[in-house]
C-alpha cells in the first residue's frame, strides 16, 4: 500500500453554522459548495475540501457514516502569498476580523493569525514555511 | 485580495501523542517531519502538513502563538485511489485496526472509514469523491 500523499477533507467545528458561512463566504472569500441547514457548511478549494460541521450535528445521520464532532478551538492555516498580506490586512479590518498575531518566524517567514467566528485560529502563510 | 486556493496545514489532536505518532507513521505509513515529546507531531505531505496536537499542549508556547485545541472525535479524509484499496484493508487489518464503515456513494464513489488510537475518524476516498 502506497501511503496517501493529500488530504482532501479538513474540518472544522463551528455550534453556528450560519455564522460560519457569512464568514468563511464574505470574509475568506471561499466558494459555498454544499450546506445543510444548522448541521454543515462545504467548501471547494483546489483539489480539497473544507468542512465545517456543527459538533452535534455531525454524525453523518443522512448517509449513516461515522460520527464526529470535536469541541474547543481547531486550527487550520491557508497558503497566502506574503505578497498578498497588506491586501488580507485591510479586507480583515474592513470586515472588524482583528488580527491576533503576525508571527515572523526564524526562516523570515511570516504567519498572519485571525479568528473565525466560532473561536478557531487561523493563519496565513506561504508554502515555504515548510518547505 | 485573492480568495485561498490551498489548506496547508490540518490539524487533529490526541492526548497521546505518541501513540498517534505510532500510528501515523508505521499505519499510514507518512513521513514523520517533527515532533515535541508530549506536545505534538508533524507529518509532511504533498504541500501541506497534518498536525497532530495534545489538545492541552497546543498553546504554541515555545513561539507563543495562538493557541488551539480540540477535544473529541475531528475528521479527516486521505486521497487514496479505490484500486488500492484492497491493500489498504489488509494492511489496516495487519495491524489491528477495524474498518469501522466501508461506504459506496450515490455516485458510486467509495469510502473506507476506521479510526486513529485518539478515536478520530479517519477516511480514504478518491479525489472523485468531490471532483
Amino acid at each position: 500500500m502506497k501511503p496517501p500523499t493529500h488530504i482532501i477533507e479538513t474540518c472544522l467545528y463551528a455550534e453556528d453554522v450560519e455564522a460560519a458561512e457569512r464568514f468563511y463566504s464574505d470574509v475568506m472569500g471561499l466558494e459555498l459548495f454544499s450546506k445543510a441547514e444548522g448541521k454543515f457548511v462545504f467548501y471547494k478549494m483546489a483539489e480539497a475540501m473544507l468542512l465545517i460541521f456543527d459538533p452535534d450535528a455531525s454524525d453523518g445521520s443522512q448517509h449513516k457514516l461515522p460520527d464526529h464532532g470535536a469541541k474547543g478551538p481547531g486550527h487550520v492555516c491557508f497558503r497566502v502569498d506574503e505578497a498578498e498580506f497588506p491586501a488580507w490586512r485591510e479586507h480583515l479590518a474592513s470586515h472588524g476580523v482583528a488580527i491576533e498575531s503576525e508571527h515572523v518566524w526564524p526562516s523570515g517567514v511570516r504567519s498572519l493569525y485571525f479568528r473565525d467566528p466560532a473561536g478557531n485560529s487561523l493563519e496565513l502563510a506561504p508554502w515555504k514555511l515548510w518547505a
